[in-house]
């Protein structure tokens, strides 16, 4: 029988190569840095080139094809007149990837600071509750259980309802829609799903919970890697639109410095400015 | 045996006449709004003055007066060189409440907008999570047992620990610290303490469960009574750093206006520019 790191993996997700150096500095968190004894899965799209798929596979145990919509799905949307959930689609493919038992998955904009094996104990769907509207679970860290039934469920689901905010959160919400109510076990604590701009919503409970925060999630339209650094003192300069803590960002461009970008192919490298 | 009503109350807090204005809306938002068959309590010290005790006196079933320090507390805050908690420890003087078997404390810059007596099927300590850091709950709307055996202990608590964001929240969080991970019944839905500012960081969330809020929050230093009122338009102008939303403003104003302002002593009214 296979041990049980086989048969569980984290997941994430890349249409394109800018979100693609997210997950190498995600896949070398989690390796490096919390030394996870479980496999690492990034699902990528076509829009990934041929040379980030290589440097793809020096950290991640599998790459994962898709496509931005299924045919059958393609088709589906196209009658519901719903395009703008192929995003949202591609997400949910992580339901199909039924070699595993259980699975977590990570957006390519979160950061693993401390080992998070133990997630693997919990059931799906467990979550963080989201800070924006907390009867609500932030969907860049969910704990699942992969299953091509769950997938077609979702997906049925995602046509006839849509989504309440055009994308996987709204969905997901809607479709597991006790976890607010149900059972406080499917609730991750806030610790393993940390906004970055937390520090400033509520400081207090920011420097109190500090030293415990697992993960890290930089949401919102500015990404750690739209960030300038400094390449001759290894500083990155935070932006204030983002609102993103600056010791975050910076284990973010430490990381991206020493593990990512020395092996980066020179056609990726020149997108960083490195 | 008394009624169920009379053994249950909604209490709320004031320490100066602007919080009693606040305080004033609520109850009777709680009263003419939401029809509440529960009791209204407002605690007051000596900051606020008598015109506006009578004011309240229309309101509230009961105007319970604390001391923003006890005298044993004030010597044992001496001790410790802690005089910040002075407000704080106002607040925990609703445990003192014996009189009620359950309460419902609710900030004097709550406004209710539908019937919330279920929430005395709720057991202590039940509150919604804080937008901020939702491990934490808000401790503007918390459901408690009034008993002078958790007064004392909790000032005990507040002594020894303090309070890691000077307030009560931070205390209250610490002493009730499994509320995160324990019981989801005692994680009241967050329709029972929308911050006013929830449709900023979450808009879908608000547009979608809009319907459903029962409690708003205007937390933050710029309270509905400091927002321009038109007296020709009746119409509030929302103040962009505040980030209220501007419907809730206006119910609160609506309320003001009809309920409250006319009855208000002169010297009261000119401190509203009405
Ligand atoms: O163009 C895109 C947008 C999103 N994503 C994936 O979908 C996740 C969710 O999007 P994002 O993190 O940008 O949303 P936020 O967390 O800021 O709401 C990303 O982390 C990526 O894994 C992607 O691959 N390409
Ligand atoms: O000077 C003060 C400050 C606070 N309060 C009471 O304590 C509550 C909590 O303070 P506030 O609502 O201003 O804090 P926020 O909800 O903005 O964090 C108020 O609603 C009032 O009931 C008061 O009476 N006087
Ligand atoms: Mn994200
Ligand atoms: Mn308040």
């Amino acid at each position: 029988m296979a041990e049980r790191g086989d048969r569980e993996a984290f997941v994430t997700l890349a249409t394109n190569d800018t979100y693609a150096l997210g997950c190498l500095v995600l896949g070398n968190s989690l390796r490096q840095r919390a030394q996870t004894t479980r496999k690492l899965v990034v699902m990528i799209t076509s829009g990934v080139t041929q040379p980030m798929r290589n440097q793809l596979s020096r950290v991640f145990d599998m790459i994962y094809d898709v496509n931005l919509l299924d045919s059958r799905d393609a088709a589906n949307l196209q009658l519901l007149g719903r395009p703008d959930l192929s995003v949202t689609f591609t997400k949910l493919h992580c339901w199909r990837l039924t070699m595993f038992d259980k699975a977590v998955f990570l957006d390519a904009d979160t950061l693993v600071l401390q080992n998070v094996d133990e997630l693997f104990d919990r059931e799906e769907l467990s979550a963080a509750p989201d800070a924006g509207w907390p009867d609500c679970f932030n969907s860049g860290v969910f704990v699942f259980r992969p299953s091509e039934e769950t997938y077609d469920s979702l997906l049925k689901f995602a046509m006839s309802q849509g989504s309440f905010d055009g994308g996987d959160q709204g969905l997901l919400n809607m479709y597991f829609r006790d976890w607010a109510t149900k059972d406080i076990a499917k609730h991750l604590p806030f610790i393993y799903n940390v906004v970055s701009q937390a520090f400033y919503s509520y400081l207090p409970a920011f420097t109190q919970f500090k030293d415990f925060v697992k993960i890290v999630h930089f949401i919102g339209a500015t990404k750690p890697w739209h960030h300038p650094y400094n390449t001759a003192t290894k500083e990155v300069t935070p932006l204030p639109e983002s609102g993103h803590n600056k010791d975050y960002l910076q284990i973010w461009w430490d990381i991206f410095m020493t593990l990512v970008q020395p092996t980066l192919d020179p056609s990726l490298r020149e997108q960083m400015g490195g």
